[in-house]
């Protein structure tokens, strides 16, 4: 998918929410748990009762792996799944991978050849050759870390060389690395007023914005300072959503708390489209 | 494993070698390749014509979830082979992990609880609540990147703020996190000049070398400017072990380049202890 029609796909859904599917065992409704696969079973009844309202999902593999096969195999399942279900969906594999360069083409291998994922988030410590590997396959994306949400982003991504922040330099130096059809940025929501800096280093690039609800972001100063010409916005949803009610009808509830917000990113979308 | 327990098993070896294992279908000895689980027949043969030189194995994780379920699998069953070879060896699960608080900590359950790894490799991009997560388990090791060995850690890794490089703000705020028994930092030795200065900021720890060998560094100079009143050092070698002969003989070529790197290191050890 390249970014025209990932926009495309934003306009017809008037939604650029992405929902995060981290599933932990010890938060999932008894009515599932029952359930040969629980894993599996809450995500596909999250994303049944979600997708017309989504542009993207992103499952956290630590979610995942912290099951062992098991895990892996319902992650597998779920990715599938969506596929099957909405091509036009955007699948994100957060994963924060990284390495040298003929071990990110291993990583590269694993989410892009074994599953059938879009995306990949990408942490950019090691430089150019831990990222280009995930740029290789053709319409896939690497999502590079940039500024994130949590409190420890303070620790190393302000780190200032002759003015100009870690985070700023990532996003400059990163781009070169690939183009705006393959290349997005994680920029965490709880930092909004940032967005207007960072456009400055990337108009054109996608951001991935983590961070709005649980986290306590503000969606109205993302869509202000973060949206583009191509909207350039996938705004990210994951505990605020999925775990909103832990009754049986968490999958209903979990529908209506995307809704919502699918109806405030519609305002946002038809204020400049 | 603590630090003094890591040291004595070094000196019991006479070694402070960690093999890498990072199987690739593609270079798999014909005599492998028709076995069940071709993965864990080659990492079986290379570990049992090794382990006696070894204080250290360290399978990178992209190797094996390149194949899928079947690779997570075989990384299963060759870490619980190791374990109940020799309760003694070190064993890192180099996955390079790092992510907000709450999903740090599924991913040092998956490393620490699923599996017996006495470490794992962190990506420090995220900063403290990205990597404290790993140090809760008692006797495990968070092993976070300092310098890497690679080309693009050019590109990040020495932007200097006041005169402190990044690699340098990682080694000293981090070591604040935790202990010498539970930090330990990835340098690469193909800039082994740079341990002399790293050993300035932090002399007491221990430091995963990799990139002696196939990426050139040089393990004299590693040891000379190195090593510390603990040893203080695991060097990697991987593909220069495994992959030094693909004949059916692979198993026994290994154990012998591993032995002539162990025996390089028992007189760097007669020389210090």
């Amino acid at each position: 998918m390249n970014s025209k029609e990932l926009f495309q796909n934003i306009l017809n859904k008037k939604s650029f929410l992405c929902v995060g599917l981290d599933p932990e065992i010890s938060r999932l409704p008894e009515s599932v748990t029952g359930a040969d696969d629980p894993i599996f079973e809450f995500n596909r009844q999250i994303i049944d009762a979600t997708h017309m309202y989504t542009a993207a999902y992103k499952p956290n593999f630590a979610f995942y792996e912290s099951y062992g096969p098991k895990g892996m195999a319902a992650l597998d399942k779920t990715v599938r799944y969506i596929n099957k279900l909405d091509t036009n969906i955007f699948i994100i594999a957060d994963a924060k991978r990284g390495d040298i360069g003929n071990t990110s083409k291993m990583y590269a291998r694993a989410v892009f050849g074994e599953m059938p994922f879009d995306a990949v988030t990408v942490a950019p410590y090691m430089g150019e050759d831990s990222v280009t590997p995930f740029l290789s396959y053709p319409g896939k994306w690497a999502i590079i870390l940039a500024l994130t949400s949590n409190k420890g982003a303070d620790d190393f991504q302000y780190h200032t060389d002759k003015g100009q922040r870690l985070f700023e330099r990532v996003l400059s130096i990163t781009q070169r690395w690939g183009t705006t059809d393959n290349i997005m940025y994680v920029v965490g929501a709880t930092r909004a007023e940032m967005l207007a800096d960072i456009r400055k280093i990337v108009p054109d690039h996608f951001l991935l914005v983590p961070g709005v609800g649980a986290q306590g972001g503000s969606l109205a100063e993302v869509a202000q300072y973060g949206m583009n010409r191509q909207c350039g916005l996938l705004v990210n949803s994951s505990r605020a959503i999925i775990y909103a009610d832990s009754s049986e009808h968490f999958a209903e509830t979990a529908g209506e708390k995307a809704r919502e917000i699918q109806e405030e990113m519609a305002t946002y979308l038809a204020e400049r489209f």
